[in-house]
């Protein structure tokens, strides 16, 4: 009784738009953790939530309480200054992959714990799987090891990390909540700030192939991270980049895997390599490491990043013989040419549209029980902007299944728009929040 | 899956601010009922329509969509107009019992379906509860042979009656949602239109004694509640009482069966007359029976109303000696008066705290599953505007343990304010809408 008096008081109060104490969020939080409050209670707080909001400091209440809510990591023992990257999520965001060993190279330990895709977008860990006997799924003991003795490891969420976290996402995901900041932010953070860093980078994504596609709202969500970060003792910055096309050329697991070991090679695509330079030298200025992104760029020229890359692929159990060969990753038999239809310019690309049409080709989840096709994807060769003839080749589709990859291929017509005016290239990274 | 994506389309419908349909509101209470939607989606649905609102159009919905649920019932073998009366709940308020079986002496047949005291308000059930045998748990057969056989019956909310409102009120008594204009007026009414009424009279309460303490929000649910039955076919009125003074003398179960009885006798006190009249007069004219209070007052005079009374107790198997012989009825055996500690004007009473009283001195429940003491009460003496002197009796409390009944009227003290300058008096029937 005792309980369900409080919680609802709780509740009323949120529903009233009045501000919840640290006690009262970590209430909620623990007893929901515990079992001790249904869910009804706590979808009816989301709610209410959703539509009153919370404030930077409730924002930070519920981040620290769903971190509190299970392991943190204690990474002490790690003499090296520890920065971590996270992206909000994107279609061809391989930038993980390439920033991780690089930064490694630097001096920076890296200690990433990523997602799987989710949506239209593609997940770090299902790229990194590709590669034949990758184990994403050390233990916390391992993990710590590989980190102190190469810099960098790579891993996904363990249901020792804030489990209030993963119940209470299961929870919005089926009570229309999910689409808050407040929420997404301390559900970001509260996962991130467990990995005892000293300072955190965000890609937060805008454009119609992220989550928050309007500008003005990814905005507000990354200045609510750089809060919650700052209230807790973690520098964090925020890099606003553009999802209006997708990064880099490639997209699909194996062929991300393949593009982000070319860009480690030195060869990655000018729009990629913006963003995971840019990324990169703010982990840099957190780390108190000088060099900047020149630094970055020798580490890549000489072969050290490349060969962190292998390091890690190496611990992790993974075949490294990839780096060298690509015929060891799951590689897809056809490949289908989509060519242009006109003469013009590229005036846009449906990035969301591309995301969602991985998933129909088999390279992502409808429900999160699905397994996944690694092999097959994208290859974009034209973006906004970009100036093409009739027949010239604008993407192609790459499956094992022919006749699939010609019916995505359709599909895929409708994502690109060319217009017989010029068109103003926009930058891509567009403002940094501290 | 299907049913999951259609109901988080609906919620985040409402949490939009966006209309719903009948056919949405229809597929979410008739889903919840069957067990097939859970509670954690419902309860986010009502935060959301909490906060966002439901208009008139959706409230309709909703409350026939709660009264599809269960049991319509078929009154149309009944030839005389069926109309009944429904009060928001007050302190002292035994209206009901007086103005069913008077009605029924007029040829409009009262089938009325009441509730047990909820929060710091009584209970038409637990009142007639009071009297030894009195059976408030007639079958819908029972309840409708009595209807034909005399005209009214008084009965309690059956389980084959608007299931989904009960599940819903269960849900919102923990979610923090009871306080919702629409969801208790879709609650309400959705029990009374299943009843098959020609006409309904609400009696909407205001005060500090009333769960709707400002005049503005009671009026509003008046206004919403008259308009879900118009749009429904029944015509409604709601009359605006005062619940700023408790209504009549005596709180407390038999206290208040002994004052309706009163009542029936031609002795009942002013205020209570007046809204049992005015209440009354409404009701006739929805049944097209001329007469107006004139006609309410002849039924009483004459005896009819009383000889329905007691025909109704027999009928239902309680022991209509009590008529005659209140000692029939539970008594308390000790009796503490309240004196007044100055003289001057009663300038206010705290008719919400004599409502806690009342559960504390074990006349209420706190929760659902407690039984009660029907013999324990107050006799109220003096009302706002009275003048006392010091020394002047206050009020009584009632009760079979003195102790106690010492110690609750120490705290009764408390709800009575005196000042040296008069006070006007207030009317008590304020406003009826059409």
């Amino acid at each position: 009784m005792n309980m369900h008096f409080n919680t609802s008081a709780i509740i009323r109060k949120k529903r009233d738009g009045k501000k919840l104490s640290a006690k009262e969020v970590g209430y909620l939080i623990s007893e929901y953790t515990k079992g001790n409050i249904p869910d009804y209670q706590i979808s009816a707080f989301l709610m209410a939530s959703y539509l009153q909001g919370l404030d930077p400091k409730e924002t930070t209440y519920l981040m620290r309480s769903m971190m509190d809510s299970g392991v943190i990591l204690d990474l002490s023992g790690i003499k090296s200054p520890r920065v971590d990257k996270h992206s909000t999520g994107g279609v061809g965001d391989k930038v993980s992959l390439i920033l991780a060993p690089l930064l490694a190279t630097c001096g920076v330990c890296v200690p990433m714990i990523s997602g799987r895709g989710l949506g239209h977008t593609g997940g770090t860990l299902d790229k990194l799987e590709s590669i034949p006997g990758f184990r994403t799924d050390l233990t916390i003991k391992e993990f710590k090891r590989q980190l102190k003795e190469i810099g960098v490891a790579m891993i996904g969420q363990t249901t020792e990390l804030a489990p209030a976290d993963k119940k209470i996402y299961a929870l919005r995901d089926v009570t229309a909540t999910v689409n808050s900041i407040p929420l997404i932010a301390a559900s970001i953070m509260c996962k991130k700030l467990a990995e005892d860093l000293d300072g955190l980078v965000l890609d937060v994504k805008f454009g119609n192939g992220a989550f928050m596609q309007e500008y003005r709202r990814a905005k507000q969500l990354a200045q609510t991270m750089v809060q919650i970060g700052r209230r807790s003792g973690v520098k964090t910055v925020a890099v606003m980049t553009s999802m209006d096309d997708p990064l880099g050329m490639n997209v699909g697991n194996s062929l991300e895997a393949i593009e982000a070991i070319e860009s480690l090679k030195g060869k990655g695509p000018e729009d990629l390599m913006e963003v995971t330079l840019t990324l990169g030298a703010e982990m840099l200025k957190l780390a108190k490491v000088r060099g900047g992104i020149d630094l970055l760029q020798e580490r890549i020229e000489s072969g050290a990043a490349l060969s962190k890359f292998r390091k890690m692929i190496e611990c992790q159990g993974g075949d490294s013989r990839v780096i060298e060969d690509y015929s060891y990753l799951p590689l897809p038999k056809y490949t289908i040419d989509l060519m242009a239809k006109r003469t013009g310019y590229v005036s846009g690309i449906d990035c969301f549209s591309i995301g969602i049409l991985l998933i129909d080709l088999g390279g992502g989840r409808k429900r999160k029980e699905d397994s996944i096709d690694a092999s097959c994807g994208f290859k974009i060769h034209k973006k906004t902007g970009d100036h093409v003839n009739r027949g010239t080749c604008l993407a192609q589709v790459c499956s094992d299944d022919r006749s699939k990859a010609q019916r995505i291929a359709d599909r895929l017509k409708q994502a690109f728009s060319i217009q017989s005016k010029p068109i103003r290239q926009k930058r891509i990274v567009r403002e940094v929040l501290k």
